[in-house]
């Protein structure tokens, strides 16, 4: 199911609606997941025993419907402490009317976009939820995460729980897409219920929080890790099954799994982060600038499909160094999609700001100054507009771009959201494709010109970076796979190159501190998971 | 010693050449801070095995110099593991040209700007470190810190530690300023100093790391829990003692402490804090936006302490809203501190972008989308001025402001380092009476004239907001102290402000992502310090 951080009402009534309808169809067991009643992630709420009381007023609301049958929800629970951390992170076993068993998260992620270790005492007792004659090893997310061969913690929880012979494993999750988070998990799901021979329950969030896109995927594995019950992907869903059945279950035929980036769930992703972004604030309208490039058109085809049509702006903003084809080519896909469009020329107000500071910039070459100018000029319009009638403003940075700072702070770096600052962009010409496979929906020349930020007469990216191939796969060692300059030059880069880019990343730290929230489809997207000194000297 | 993240050969140098002073005053031993090697914080940088190898050798270069000497410096080391995260937090303690001993952290702070657990392993083993006939427990910063009625940690390494009898505790820190820390840390250090009845020895860092200002003020405590030696707080500092003749030492007088702020302090750590975000960078000059009201004034005191008169350029830049006073205050201002300064009106830019946007805006009122529009015009110039003579701009935006959304995202909230982003505003105020304490350096004018952004006729602050001092209150109690509504309300507050601030607070969290790092002066300021739910519904 889909939780809204904090709005407690909202989610223990989707609770207890969901409760009802498994009692209509005589369910012994409901579980929801991580966290259900505040929402994933809370982060510092959970400082706040406000907002502690609330989830516990909500627990013991839901407890109270679960009779007749039990349920498990995840909540924070308070340390009744002599020493440790304020809480844990908590999955309540409900049944009788009344909170039975309380089980306590293990295993606590501090990497990345997790930061569990501020908040949460980690559990270190193990108890089995026996319910109806069967036992339950209740384990939360990252608990069942430390099989690999570098394990991150020294214990695992279900190594103590095995030893209570329990009948089954569930696990309540709150894991957030990724491009390659749906092979990984279900490789991890698959391993713990071969190990441990028994059949798996694994329910997860559908639904995004800021940059956190939760893809669900809940699913159900038999004791020979075969998948016998799949839920939907970026949906919510429902199923039912006899647990102990399992392995007389035929499997499901499973995907092929390649390491080949999937470009059909990319694409739902992002479309489910702008929808979720705007809904959970209660916004509709969306606004972007338009420039004829590669970027603004996807970030349009995802605007159109997520809010619908009728609901985006799309806004030409041209100036006497724009090219022709920019506003023919933007007007093109307008007419695709069909969403509303206006030309709004910055030549007027570039001319002022020029005349403004025609003394202070006397006797100096055009330079960056202008080009900043012209961006910052749109950045100004767009957000005119957005405040006058309510629009939020998209961002259409790239990663590429983000990473180098090839963009201007206060111009197209502005918006409420930043939809595709996860994709490198070789990423975004790759998803403008999979978009056009039936139909050219994003004109043909848009994705064939050379890319520019039309700043200066004749300008081209290529003008200041290498080749989009060779920067993006620099950038994908140095960032997503964490190789230092050595480590990538002996891969058979430039040394030059290799140096000159990551010197380009680190000198920009301080542009991406001021970035919108960037929608997370990688494994490591520039945000709260990337958490890098802004004033330092290490390759910078 | 200030140490500069990632700037090894910087940061090897220094401690090289301490240790050579140290050797001329036939030392035993020199001690230097938490992660000096590297700086403090790495932040993920610590992700990087190039990262650590060049820790690794720098400590290696450093223990071939201590011979004759020992000492004792701070650095990450790889965690030879079967299980658990790839680092710890170390102490290296050096002699005789080689490593002799590591000793790791054993309590990692991960709270509040703190990650330490995102990094490291927490210790599990406990050495003392034998020298010259002596035995030091050597301890790193929150090792020391578990002493509450309420602790966080379930184990304290000095417990441990003094089953093996040492004769004194040594505590490498890296302890940021804040406006309650200085006392709070003290009392830390005496409680531990009588607990364990040794003399305690306590090294800390000096500088600033974008929003971190570390106050310095190393010590020695005897073990009556006496202060014997003191170094300078905001300065780099050095001391010898013979710590086996400290209780025969007078101790030093301390200054009482109060509950009041210490506004001395909080213009030494903003001016540290400024002059480290520029230099550490390799930056000299800023500029700012001078509205003729007291936040930009306090700023621009602050820069002109910090930077030099000589490097910082104030711009007036009147609208046809400003009121006379707005220019002819700020140019009294200008006067007194001797910077530069330039005039330049935001009107023909105004009324291009209202041209420009007739059509779109045509039977609309007059309202926060033409304020705006004035914001961003300003900032559009300083950054056109910033860009094209290499200024650093410097955002002028107090606590309060930031707190409840009122100020311009990419207006008035542009700039590369929040200076008083951590001060409320009635503590910009007292901060601006202290620098007043003897001569009239900011124009009384600007302290007594009613707040206005001048964005509209006769616009006043207390339009929009309750009285500064109600509402500093009420931000203290819900930011600082983390109290819920409920609880703000029973110490006497409106139920209808106390709601509606706190739903301002929670409802602005998209703008704060956007603003620039704040210099952190008080415990629990905007930044990495406070991490919130952006899309959430709690209080919103």
């Amino acid at each position: 199911m889909n939780y809204h951080t904090g709005n407690f009402e909202l989610n223990t009534q989707k609770i207890l609606d969901a409760i009802n309808k498994a009692k209509l169809e005589n369910a012994d067991l409901v579980v929801f997941s991580e966290l259900s009643v505040c929402g994933y992630p809370p982060r510092d709420f959970l400082e706040f025993n406000d907002f502690i009381n609330l989830c516990t007023e909500s627990v013991q609301l839901i407890a109270e419907h679960c009779v007749g049958i039990a349920a498990i929800v995840g909540a924070p629970t308070v340390n009744p402490k002599v020493e440790g951390k304020d809480l844990y992170n908590s999955a309540y076993f409900l049944a009788d009317g009344k909170v039975q068993q309380i089980i306590h998260k293990t295993l606590l992620p501090n990497y990345d976009v997790f930061d569990e270790y501020r908040y949460f005492e980690p559990n270190r007792t193990f108890e089995i939820v026996n319910y109806k004659d069967k036992k339950l090893a209740v384990t939360i997310c990252e608990d069942l995460w430390n099989l690999s061969e570098n394990p991150m913690y020294i214990n695992s929880p279900m190594d103590e729980l095995i030893k209570q012979s329990p009948d089954c494993i569930i696990n309540i999750a709150a894991s957030p897409y990724s491009k390659v988070q749906i092979n990984t998990r279900l490789n991890v799901l698959k391993n713990n219920a071969v190990k441990y021979n028994l059949p798996l329950l694994y329910v997860n969030h559908i639904g995004a929080q800021t940059q956190l896109i939760f893809d669900g995927g809940s699913c159900v594995l038999n004791s020979n890790g075969k998948l016998v019950g799949q839920l939907r992907h970026f949906e919510e869903d429902v199923i039912s099954v006899d647990l102990y059945e399992l392995n007389n279950q035929n499997s499901i035929t499973e995907t092929a799994q390649t390491n080949q980036i999937n470009y059909q769930d990319i694409e739902q992703a992002l479309v489910l982060g702008i929808k979720e972004y705007f809904r959970k604030q209660g916004f509709s309208k969306a606004i972007l600038g338009l420039s004829g490039g590669v970027d603004s058109a996807l970030v349009l085809c995802l605007a159109a499909k997520a809010l619908g049509a009728e609901n985006v702006l799309a806004v030409m903003l041209p100036s006497q160094y724009s090219s022709d084809h920019s506003v023919s080519d933007s007007q093109k896909l307008v007419e695709n999609l069909g969403v509303k469009s206006d030309l709004i020329s910055i030549e007027n107000t570039f001319a002022a700001l020029q005349q403004t500071l025609s003394k202070q910039f006397e006797n100096t070459e055009f330079n960056i100054a202008e080009e900043n100018m012209q961006s910052r000029s749109r950045a100004v319009i767009l957000m005119a507009l957005a405040n006058k009638f309510g629009y939020i403003l998209l961002n259409t940075s790239n990663k590429s771009e983000l990473a180098v700072g090839y963009g201007t702070l206060y111009g197209d770096m502005c918006g409420g959201i930043s939809v595709i600052g996860d994709l490198y962009k070789t990423e975004v010409y790759a998803l403008c494709e999979y978009i056009n496979r039936n139909e050219e929906i994003i004109p043909k020349n848009i994705l064939t010109k050379a890319p520019s930020a039309e700043l200066r007469p004749n300008q081209k990216d290529s003008d200041s970076l290498p080749d989009y191939e060779v920067l993006d796969a620099i950038l994908n060692h140095y960032i997503e796979e964490r190789k230092g300059p050595n480590e990538i030059i002996a891969l058979g880069f430039s040394e030059e190159l290799v140096k000159r880019t990551l010197k380009m990343v680190n000198n920009n730290e301080w542009k991406r501190l001021q970035a919108p929230p960037v929608l997370r489809v990688s494994s490591k997207s520039f945000g709260p998971g990337r958490r890098m000194p802004l004033v330092a000297k290490y390759l910078g």
